[in-house]
């Protein structure tokens, strides 16, 4: 069976907390900023945050359960451990319908977690203890299962890891041969500045579809302008879905250029997954014939609904949320 | 320091998740229930559940985080493992105020978790896989720190294993002894069915405060009026405080009775742990100086809260939100 698009990703276990804007500040942190974390911070960090709950989570993990929450077919490839997280993980990723065949790590470090501070404003702050993740390699990449994907969709949160590289550059490498389209989620203005030379060759080289938001664009192509951002993303992919939060999204494909008005929201509580969701709803449309105005407008719809309550996976049947969309 | 209230349970961490009613009619599920599951059925159940969230739970945990984010001084004593699950729920008692010390168990049966189905019209049906609560035993119970509560607080669900039964017991006699009030919930109708005449001495024996809802009540008096089941709580207790859902509580102490209303809620989306975050009003105002229809106000107020998002603990802070609704 064909696939629509198959992710590749850290898998990641979120533990979601309310916090204040002064404990941010207390413990060093840059607000909707992702840092990478060791298991002694983690450890110190979760034990001065308050209550929390536990959702799957995971960049590109996210997105193929909106894909799949639309209608679609997605597979994803990333690894957990053999642990209770693992199997939370596992769990929510193939009970969304989801193919996800990666084995879990036997021993070695715990499944991932993401503490997210939540402040009152619905911006998250992550703090990421990779923990098994350091484990996927290339060997993890199916290339069948690849081959057999429309698109595949990488996020650029792997590059932190030397070995996850070697995978997401063998998963590009196989789906470009097979005349798939590569797609890539810049992930964080922080990961684009620690990778900045290294993306850039990346996105020129093998990136047909390019996700980001505005400060990670800014961030890649060194500039403060926005419009001269999207230019340069014109020149360097077949497609950039560009997104700037409550103003919506811009997309550019060539001579194309469509902006896309954000979903209305009566409230919005945890902006965990908005991004990701916003890449699902697009995925799916490219991958359904969509118009790039129609795959704008699915991601808004898919973004939307993420952001009205704490976590990154829809709760909603996204597929049911645009029916009603489209009648109304 | 002295301490409001120590509650006495199953330490557990719910996994929640919508569900059809045809999935419980599929899998022989009463809405409603709580029904203990070996861990085979709950792999089985597992396996065949939509994705799901993850949030500590357990019914008097429950409360004593509703007494803590009202204000309160509680403690808890209930059992974990030394697993990731057991450092969730024990590092969400600590992070929401809670003393809460015992040890986890190093080995064995890991930590207990309910797996919850959250249908369309919010209500929740329960499925506990007791795991490390069966190593609950009497020598878990501080006798130090039962005599510091004004009220120790116990569930009836302890009484399905022999061993919690005997802490349950051992706890409520050093209260008495020590001149504190004994409070007990019900927990639930078929686990009154199960244990009916053991409840019923134990209520007219050991119990000073009962908290029931309708069906629980009406079980443990085995009759089909619920004014009749007042009647008999009335006198086999000093305070009943008896939940009817949207049509409120009642609270009958000797010759004194009171309605207490429900607090208005927008949405209801799940009811998890409504009757948990009322006995956590009503025991936070008993031991503050409320009257009767005061602490039944203060419980709809914390139930209220519990019911409009998924999961069994206050999101908000619940003393916050008394306070706004003494000044409206």
């Amino acid at each position: 069976m064909e696939l629509d698009v198959v992710g590749v990703g850290n898998a990641i276990v979120d533990v979601l907390a309310a916090a204040s804007d002064e404990f941010l500040a207390q413990h060093g942190l840059a607000k909707g900023s992702m840092t990478l974390i060791d298991e002694g911070r983690a450890r110190e960090l979760y034990g001065s945050m308050g209550p929390a709950r536990e959702a799957s989570g995971g960049s590109a993990a996210n997105t193929m359960a909106g894909v799949a929450s639309l209608g679609g077919r997605p597979a994803y490839i990333g690894r957990v451990c053999n642990d209770q997280l693992g199997e939370i993980f596992s769990h929510d990723m193939r009970a969304s319908g989801i193919h996800f065949a990666v084995p879990p790590a036997a021993g070695g470090p715990s499944t991932a977690r993401c503490l997210i501070l939540v402040t009152p404003d619905a911006q998250r702050t992550m703090n990421t203890y990779l923990g098994a993740c350091v484990d996927l390699c290339a060997e993890d990449v199916d290339d069948d299962l690849v081959r057999r994907g429309q698109v595949l969709y990488l996020e650029g949160y792997l590059w932190d890891k030397p070995k996850a590289k070697d995978a997401f550059i063998k998963a590009a490498r196989i789906a470009s041969a097979a005349g798939r389209r590569v797609a890539l989620t810049l992930s964080d203005s922080f990961c684009v500045a620690r990778h900045r030379e290294s993306f850039l060759d990346l996105v020129a080289r093998h990136v047909d579809i390019l996700f980001a938001n505005e400060s990670e664009i800014k961030a890649l192509y060194a500039t403060d302008s926005f419009d001269e951002a999207v230019q340069h993303a014109r020149r360097d992919t077949k497609l950039a879905a560009l997104t700037r939060g409550a103003r919506g999204s811009v997309l550019v494909a060539g001579s194309e250029l469509v902006e896309v008005a954000a979903a209305p929201v009566s409230r919005v509580i945890d902006t965990t997954g908005a991004g990701d969701l916003y890449a699902a709803g697009v995925l799916f449309g490219l991958t359904h014939g969509d118009s790039l105005a129609a795959a704008g407008r699915r991601g808004s719809i898919a973004a939307a609904e993420v952001i009205t309550h704490y976590g990154a996976r829809p709760e909603q049947r996204l597929s049911e949320l645009v029916s009603a969309s489209l009648q109304a």
